[in-house]
């Protein structure tokens, strides 16, 4: 159970207008499985029915749904409404202030105020974190590296040298910052490393999902703009700049020195080639394979591998099915014509 | 060297007959390599030449090959007798029971008996273990988080906090389970976290692979199912439902809120859609884009990006390379018509 | 800033030539960052221009470029010289020789001369480390698994037992090695688990990026070949056998007991099918799935799913958009041709 609210109180907190009666709420479910007692959201129209067999005590929705049993809470954005509500009935829970007596702190680090740090956690020398910081257990700070205030990091993080972690981020088990990009020249004797002496930047308000990796710049830096989501299983290549308010979903990879655009919307398992240029507002659909820069001037959205268009892609995916069939027509006109042929000698 | 058997012993255990010369063997090797005083298997008969050159004592196989050097373990399901006369050679190593002074143990966590904890793992307040479990180093068990019994937990595999593990589960180093799902609501500030505050429960005698992912719900359960095993780096999005005895191969991405059923296959690198439904024996294969819900009824397998019935992908693909061509032979059939229609003017 | 030099001395460090005024430099940075006091350096001679407005007190090229300000180090290899000035300039720190108190070495573990073992690192029975060999925090070596001398593993490092690593390995952080393969046998009762009995073993000089997992074979070995690079995120199957000065990109799957020759090319999420050849010097394109064996001799090159030589590749992607052009224009051919047939009866 979570905190408990009358729904007038809620309402008034989400920015929502109660329609309906008031009542107790303490819980959130999905809306097929909520009980009195617990609020859920319709954020889609065409889920209204759901509305009407629900148990929940009210339902954040934009509008009404006639003939349903219980109370609504009007909000014109109901899934940021509901976003509020969660965090007043389950508010997060911070692991509390203090440095675990297991955990190794370089006296050459420095550590800001109501920090909180887990047991088997490493700072290195140089590693900085702002006021409370929240580290869970084992996570490492290499030397100098950074991290800005209120950010959480779960268990196992591991931020090489010298990286820098803006403001109220949020980085998730066992994902990489910081690794080296993959960089060899090659010779008649193999290939030689090139040296990977850049860093990585991630600015405030960034979300990066369990066991992505984010590489370092080989010169330069590797950036991350605020506000920008990476889900889980990211690959981030070497000089890779990435804008502000972008998500990616997971296992998605993207080459080194790309450049990606504010709020861009990139699928699941996407693939980018290296040096290109997504510009801000476009969207690549799932398994995309871009081998050339896009924007969203040529097309809003991309698909496909090699990417095209994703009006374009429809068209051609809808149609590749019936390609046997296409080269049957083409073979019978071949034989109408050449019979037609062998009948005018 | 493995532990010593008769090969008529070793019958005896495994459910085979056998057919040959009785000899102690403690080795076990692929049909290749394997040396005198070992077994090997055959499971392929379009492989049985390679039992006529084996060094092998003794071969298990469904039948005798004809003129092969060596002895035969029959069994009906060869590779089923070759994974119990494995067990038996060698059986799997577990750590001896005892808590290392080097974990950090909540008192608030509860453990039973003849457990097994690495140096350096971690259990918060709440954590519980069933009897006979065994964590290696490093692996970090959150709040109220529990796993059951004789199960195996590899090096830094990461439980965030609520998530159960059934019984007889083994899981790989650096999976993590119940990392927040991927939810955001958009607004005119960015996006603005979802609180992800479901769980995640694994049923008895799965198996998952090393740096595997499986996110927790938004709202209510991430499952998956009794028997099912999930291969390295894979990704489970929030509030997915897998069935029983499904296999899942390495890099597959599974989105939210999809339902996979019972004995389903799927091959590497597939992805789904989101709340999508995979039929019960479903087969996926490698690199599938699966973009709706698919039956066995409507087709025993689906691949192709996006996903069509097998048969129909393959039919596809086999022409793709020749379109070229009936580009060229489309082109010669609109000349050789042009060139009637002006020579019938 | 790094070590400081004159050119004239650079030059003769990195095998280059002098061309234009001596001047004393200690950084290096990407052309169109670079300032006074620092070089950079000119791979690609289609970017002569950036050498005109470059601030760089030289520019590491393999022929001046007229008109440009800066002075030049000439090499044939600029890129190796790159590489070698990098190496001169900011020279790769090791952490100092010395064992962690926090770390946990078992008693009968060995370790060389000059080792550097972090925090909660753990060594279990018969590890084994080379010489100058170093582990950051939290880095695992199983039972009676070895790392060559001069080997660098970073933090959250994995080596299951027995597997064994190379001289002058690096392996970023969480990558596993020695995880067990995918191998279950069907039964009734839904899959047994097929015991992986074999190991993993890397050559020397091999560099695995960040969360990369490398399965143990099932019996005998999974092998990594001498100078062979892999990135981030890749996964390795059971029985694969990689060869020498191979490199992979990340996100790409190898299959069990696949062969993969010496100096092969693999892009990013690449697939391979089991059991399958892909000879010396073959180069795979991004996101190929390779569904049977290929060689340099058929093609130098493969791409596509399935995958298909790559200029095979080429003509038909490009041509695939017009796919429904092409529909249409057949149509538009058997409307001809009817019209006709209907005309002449």
């Amino acid at each position: 159970m979570g905190n408990r609210f009358l729904l007038s109180e809620l309402a008034a907190k989400i920015g929502a207008v109660l329609q309906g009666a008031d009542a107790e709420v303490d819980g959130i479910a999905a809306i097929e499985e909520a009980l009195p007692g617990q609020i859920t959201f319709l954020s889609n129209p065409k889920y209204a029915r759901h509305a009407r067999g629900t148990k929940a005590s009210a339902v954040i929705a934009k509008e009404p749904v006639p003939d349903a049993g219980c109370a609504f809470l009007l909000a014109p954005n109901p899934y940021h409404a509901f976003a509020c509500a969660l965090e007043l009935i389950h508010p997060p829970e911070r692991p509390p202030a203090g440095v675990s007596p297991l955990a190794s702190v370089h006296p050459g680090a420095s550590v800001g105020r109501d920090v909180s740090i887990g047991p088997f956690c490493v700072l290195e020398e140089g590693a900085f974190l702002g006021d409370r910081v929240a580290l869970l257990a084992g996570v490492y700070v290499g030397k100098g590296a950074s991290v800005g205030e209120d950010s959480l990091l779960y268990p196992r993080v591991t931020l090489y040298h010298g990286v820098s972690v803006g403001k109220r981020a949020i980085l998730h088990a066992g994902c990489v910052i910081g690794s080296d990009g993959f960089g060899f020249a090659p010779s008649e004797k193999g290939y030689r490393k090139i040296l990977q002496v850049g860093t990585v930047e991630i600015d405030d308000d960034v979300e990066i999902g369990a066991n992505t990796t984010v590489d370092r710049a080989a010169l330069g830096v590797t950036r991350i703009g605020r506000g920008t989501k990476l889900d889980n299983l990211i690959q981030v290549g070497h000089n890779v700049g990435i804008g502000k308010d972008t998500v990616i979903a997971a296992q998605t990879g993207i080459s080194g020195s790309c450049r990606i655009g504010d709020r861009v919307m990139i699928g699941g398992q996407v693939g980018l080639a290296g040096h290109l240029e997504v510009g801000d507002g476009v969207m690549l659909g799932a398994k995309a394979g871009v081998a050339h820069s896009v924007s969203a001037k040529e097309s809003p959205a991309w698909s496909g591998i090699p990417a095209v268009p994703h009006k374009t892609w429809l068209r051609m995916a809808m149609l590749l099915p019936s390609i046997p069939e296409l080269f049957r027509r083409v073979k019978r006109l071949e034989e109408g014509k050449s019979e037609k042929e062998e009948g005018s000698r």
